[in-house]
């Protein structure tokens, strides 16, 4: 949806509070009794009892509905390296979306760095304060190192959104996209266009969802990832190399069934998109320009599936439908991470609920008459209460059965309590 | 007041949030186009004003009403070192003050490091996200090398409120009670026990509002700090040091105009209080009990004048009276530190609000029939919402004055916005 300069910076100093967030106090405050229980001496107890029982910081403190959005502006939205400070409006928006969608408070911390031990050293030690940690905007290849090494010395999670947000998402939307299309997904090409954080996430939660390996072909601004490629190339990366030869975007994705575009705009024309297999699966989500034009997509393969980032098209790829629910379920498990099993199962949980029947509020939220599973609809809608209730439960409850929740949640309660939009106990 | 460690766990986890503190959207998030302005694409507008000048995130985003409150738990209340964890409900609970008496925003961070290093290079990485840094219980001596460093890498305030906030109250008490009982400032002897980081920084603010050095007296678990003295010293309680022989604080008491206790109970007997000069001021503020206690000082020495750190007694030394609104006008005049300037106009300012009379709502908060300006009651009360008009204007203008306001405020607008209880243009 567009929106202009003027539109934007207005927005963002309504009401005489630049910025988009306030902390406001949960327990009363108001007599001279109050403020002896909120700080001194009535808080010495807590104090005491956290430190004998660590666990107990989950009882008496936020820490439990507390995440972090941490960047280093290294990967600023679209826009690249501009800096710590000029990621804060993206934080502070990514912390009232966590809010919003799941009740989750945020504190949005831009860390003056470039260093990536210094940011990991930041990182982990600011983490007592936390319940969680969602890295954003980090540039590749130094957020793959960053977010693998905090989760080896952190026990609460720590989750770049940047690498599993999309790819939760897309693996959702693909699994459906291959039902509507009648596809096997151990029989599909997929090519990609971008090899960034995003673009090697999705291609490893493709893999774990059960696309194999040797039919993913990934394509960056040097053209086809294969063995031994001299420029652009680092480990994660080299993870996808096919052959050993050069070849363009154009070339591979000749017989392609799946194109998967976080790359850049307009790189993907007519004759590229007819050169793939029959009723292609077209998911182009650079923003704000998606690598082709749903219009010209949805045109030129009227049988196939296209999907954008964008909420002005069907099949929105929205990152909001992921991190709220995957840390409101990990939170309430007390998960030590975010693990596979947990991202796989928010991946189907999404694809699943897309075959539910709308409830009338969300058709009214969006101004539609009517929407039902098919080509046009192979996700959920971001503003479907729904997504909460069968996303949050279904990674709770992997959480619980791969083993690394520290708390025994009741999921049966859970579920209803999730239901009835009520905080987790 | 005495509260119960029942009540106080209770208080923690009311209303089925553990913890005090949610942060909250301040601007309407209900609709897609709403989304689209929060976050992404609208928020790309806003990151490359601040990338150009860097003066628009206070414009764009929270940062000029967000200060955090730093901890690494090594000296919580009067616990001592209880590690970063457990010192959460503290920062939580100074959080929420905060926000109580200042309408300031505040992000607890607890830092899970014993090395000064560390925290000083974890707090300078975090700085762009804050508009000022409120550090909190740091074990002394680090703590003053902590602060000192700090301020000077960053260009936004850095204040260690067990410090400053202590020093600059107790600045307004001592003057008004030396105007009561009829002293001259730089003829007064000036006792202390305790000369860790409060110790210290009262006695220096006591020398900038006008105490000589020499007529200082400091003692400490040891006894007098003396010149040579070869235990439990280091460079900022040496500055006190007088004489080179050893003495009991029983023996440097004698013939004293003024006690001031930031050490333990009951260390002042009544045998000293009578050998101190005729009706002494006797602040006696260890937590949660005083050096001596009140009714004890109070019957001895009629004539005098007592303060202690407690809300149950006249003449309360409370930091809340300080850090909230010293930082709200920093904040307003976008203060570079909060220098010696502003912290002794905080004093003057408290100090004059006290010979004020006293408002009727200000008298039922406190379920007072009367009070006036007198030995009972020589600094204004917390709960006294004139506190924010006097003091904050007062730093702001001192910060204006001093010459390191990054904003040229318009005092006049400045107060009436304060005595309307409205936040900062």
């Amino acid at each position: 949806m567009a929106v202009t300069r003027e539109e934007a910076l207005e927005y963002h100093h309504l009401n005489g509070r630049p910025g988009k967030l306030q902390v406001v106090p949960t327990k009363p405050l108001a007599t001279q009794r109050d403020l002896s229980l909120a700080y001194t001496p009535g808080v010495a107890y807590p104090v005491l009892e956290i430190e004998q029982d660590a666990e107990l910081a989950y009882e008496y403190t936020n820490r439990g509905n507390l995440v972090a959005v941490i960047s280093n502006g290294t990967a600023i939205l679209g826009l690249g390296n501009r800096g710590a400070l000029a990621s804060k409006p993206v934080m502070e928006g990514k912390g009232v979306l966590f809010k919003k969608f799941a009740d989750i408070d945020v504190f949005d911390i831009e860390v003056n760095t470039l260093d990536p031990e210094v940011f990991i050293q930041t990182v982990a030690a600011i983490a007592p304060t936390f319940g969680g940690i969602n890295l954003e905007d980090i540039r590749s290849p130094e957020c793959f190192e960053i977010e693998t090494r905090l989760q080896a010395m952190l026990d609460i999670p720590v989750f770049h959104d940047d690498q599993h947000g999309t790819a939760i998402i897309l693996g959702a939307a693909l699994i459906n996209a291959l039902e509507l299309t009648q596809r096997k997904i151990d029989e599909i090409k997929v090519v990609f266009s971008g090899a960034g954080a995003a673009g090697i996430s999705c291609a490893r939660q493709l893999v774990k969802i059960g696309v194999p390996r040797e039919n993913i072909w990934m394509c960056d601004i040097a053209g086809l990832v294969y063995h031994g490629r001299p420029e652009e190339m680092f480990p994660q990366k080299a993870e996808f190399a096919q052959g050993d030869r050069p070849a363009s975007l154009r070339e591979v994705i000749r017989g392609a069934d799946v194109f998967i575009g976080l790359s850049a705009a307009n790189l993907v024309d007519e004759d590229m998109l007819c050169s793939m297999r029959c009723d292609p699966i077209v998911f182009a989500m650079a923003n704000p320009d998606p690598e082709v034009r749903y219009e010209i997509a949805h045109s030129c393969c009227p049988g196939g599936i296209v999907a954008t980032g964008r909420s002005d098209y069907p099949n929105q790829i929205n990152n909001v439908l992921g991190f709220p629910f995957i840390f409101r379920g990990a939170l309430d498990a007390r998960a030590r991470c975010i693990n596979d099993e947990m991202k796989i199962a928010a991946s189907h949980a999404l694809a699943a609920l897309a075959k539910e029947p709308i409830p009338a509020q969300v058709l009214r939220a969006y101004h539609l008459d009517h929407l039902e599973y098919g080509k046009d609809y192979i996700v959920p809608k971001p503003l479907d209460p729904r997504v909460s209730l069968w996303e949050s439960a279904a990674v709770a409850q992997a959480a619980i059965e791969s083993g690394v929740a520290r708390r025994a949640l009741d999921l049966e309660a859970y579920r209803q309590r999730l239901a009835a939009g009520m905080p987790a106990e």
